[in-house]
C-alpha cells in the first residue's frame, strides 16, 4: 500500500499495539507520519507494516527512531516495566502516555520522565479504538505546554477534538475519570429503566429515543449547574431538590414492585435524602453538589 | 390581548394551575383552544384570563365546560380528592391526567375513570415548564387509542413529541420513571466529576463541552446495548466490563485520594464486581442488565 508519507512530518513511534495501539499508529500512517512500532509480540505488528510502519527490532531502536515517542499500554506498570530500562534514550524527546490511569500515576510517571530529560504529556483517549481518526474520539493532553505546541499537528492526526487541559499532569486522568463517571450514570440509568420496563414486557429499542431526547433536555442544563456550582447558590432551574426526591421514591417503588432491582434508585433517594435534611429541599438539583463534595463516610 | 380562537378547536379545561398547568393552558389557548381553568386559589388564572381563558366558578362547572379535561396537579391523592365529587360530571369526557405518580396510581385512576363512564389517558410530561410548546418537551400518553386519536390534534398543541405508548396505563409512570432514572444518571455524574474536578482547582464550566462530547459518544452506544438487551447476549462494542471495573476503582481512588464522596464509585464498583463474580467480565456492558433484573436482595 502506498502512503503519503511527507517529508515534514514528525516520525512518530507507537509503543503498544493493542486494539487502541493498532489504531494510534494507523491514523498517524494515514496522516502521513514515518511511523515506527513496536510490541511485546510483534505479530501485531504486521497490519501496520503491510500499511507502511516500520518495525522497530528491540524498544531501544523504537524510541531512538522518532522525536515523538507515544505509549499506549494496558497500564502504568507495563508502561513502567517496558520504558524504565531505556529511559535514558528518552533524553531530548517527548513523550506522550496515552495509557489510562490514575493522577498520582500521572505525576510519578512525570517526575521520572523529567529524570530522564524528556518532556512528558499525560493524554487520555474518550474513545473506542475503531473512533480514532474520527469525530467520534476526543483526546485531552495535560503536561508542559511547549511540548503539545511543538507536537499538536502530529497528535492532531489521531483526531480534531485534540484538548490542552493544562500545565498539570493530573489533568488528564481527573477529567478523564471525570467523563466516564458520567457515561456510566448514562449507562446504569439506561439499563436501570431498560430493566424495569423488560419486566413491563416493554423492549428496551423503543425507549431508546425518548432516552435521547431525554438526554438532550438534561445535558442542555448542564451549564447552568456548572454555573450555579461556581457561585455557590442553587436556585431550582427545572425542579426543586423536594420534587426530585418524591419522584426518586416512585421510581424506587416501581422498580420494587416490578421485582427488578432497586438498590441503585434507593441509593440515589439516600445522596438526595441527606440533601434535604440539610435544608436543600427547595433549591435546584445543582445543591446536591454539597453532597459530593463530602468525603466518604463523613455527614453534615 | 385578542386570541386566533377557532370554532372548530376542541375546548379544552385545565385543572390545576402550578407553574405546569399555567404553561398547558397557556399553550392551549395559543394554539386557539377554547380554554377553561380552574385552580383552588383563583388568583394564579389571572394571566392566563388576561390571554383569554375562561375562569370556572366551580370545578364542576370547569368538567362541563369542554369534552376534554386536562389534570396537572402536586400529586394523585390532590387529584382525587377534587374529582372524586365530580367524578360522575365525567360520564361521556375524556380524562388526561398529567399528574407525576407510578403506575398502580395510573392503573388505579383509570379504573375510577371508567366506572365514571370517562375515557382516561395517563400521560407523563418530560419537560420544565418553560419547555411547554417547544421542541424541549416530551409528552407520553397511555390509555385507549381511540380517545388518544380523537384529542392529538389538541394534545399536539403541548408539544410536537406527542408520543401515544399503548393501551396500558401503567405505560407512561414506567416510562417517566426510566427517562427520569436515566437523567439522575448523567446529573450524579456530572456532579460526581465537578466535585472531583473542583478538588483540583477546575471550573466545572470547562468540563462540559467535554461531558457534552462524552454523553454524545455514550448516547450513540445505546441502541446497540438495546439490541443486545433483546438478544440476551453482550459481545463488548466498546470495551469489556474488566476494563470498566477497572477504570471504576480508578474513580473511585481518584475520589478518596482527593477527598470528594467516593460512595457512588465504589456502589457502581460493586455492581460490576457482581456482574464480573457472575462471569461477564469479558463481556460488555450491556451484560449488568442482569444485575438490573435481580430484585435488590437476591445476589447471582
Amino acid at each position: 500500500m502506498t502512503q503519503n508519507r511527507d517529508a515534514d512530518r514528525t516520525p512518530v513511534t507507537v509503543i503498544g499495539l493493542g486494539l487502541m495501539g493498532q489504531a494510534l499508529a494507523g491514523a498517524f500512517l494515514r496522516a502521513g507520519h514515518p511511523t515506527t512500532v513496536w510490541n511485546r509480540s510483534a505479530a501485531k505488528a504486521e497490519p501496520l507494516i503491510a500499511q507502511g510502519a516500520t518495525l522497530a527490532d528491540s524498544i531501544a531502536d523504537a524510541v531512538e527512531a522518532s522525536p515523538l515517542v507515544v505509549v499506549c499500554l494496558s497500564d502504568y506498570d507495563t508502561a513502567h516495566k517496558l520504558l524504565d530500562p531505556v529511559g535514558e534514550l528518552l533524553d531530548g524527546r517527548t513523550l506522550v502516555n496515552l495509557t489510562s490511569g490514575t493522577s498520582a500515576q500521572a505525576h510519578e510517571t512525570a517526575e521520572w520522565a523529567a529524570r530522564q530529560g524528556s518532556a512528558y504529556l499525560d493524554g487520555v483517549i474518550l474513545a473506542v479504538p475503531q473512533g480514532i481518526g474520527t469525530a467520534d474520539a476526543i483526546i485531552v493532553y495535560s503536561g508542559p505546554r511547549a511540548a503539545f505546541d511543538l507536537y499538536e499537528p502530529a497528535l492532531r492526526s489521531l483526531t480534531e477534538a485534540t484538548t490542552y487541559l493544562g500545565g498539570d499532569h493530573a489533568l488528564s486522568a481527573l477529567h478523564d475519570m471525570a467523563v466516564l463517571g458520567m457515561m456510566w450514570g448514562v449507562l446504569n440509568g439506561f439499563l436501570q429503566g431498560a430493566a424495569l420496563l423488560g419486566a413491563a414486557g416493554v423492549d428496551p429499542a423503543g425507549f431508546v429515543p425518548l432516552v435521547r431526547q431525554g438526554i438532550g433536555i438534561v445535558t442542555d442544563w448542564l451549564p447552568g449547574y456548572a454555573e450555579q456550582i461556581a457561585e455557590g447558590t442553587y436556585p431550582a432551574l427545572d425542579a426543586t431538590l423536594d420534587t426530585h426526591r418524591a419522584a426518586m421514591e416512585h421510581l424506587a417503588q416501581e422498580s420494587e414492585s416490578r421485582g427488578v432491582n432497586a438498590d441503585l434508585p434507593r441509593f440515589i433517594q439516600a445522596l438526595a435524602d441527606r440533601a434535604v435534611a440539610d435544608g436543600r429541599g427547595g433549591d435546584g438539583y445543582a445543591a446536591m453538589i454539597e453532597q459530593f463534595r463530602k468525603p466518604s463516610g463523613a455527614r453534615s
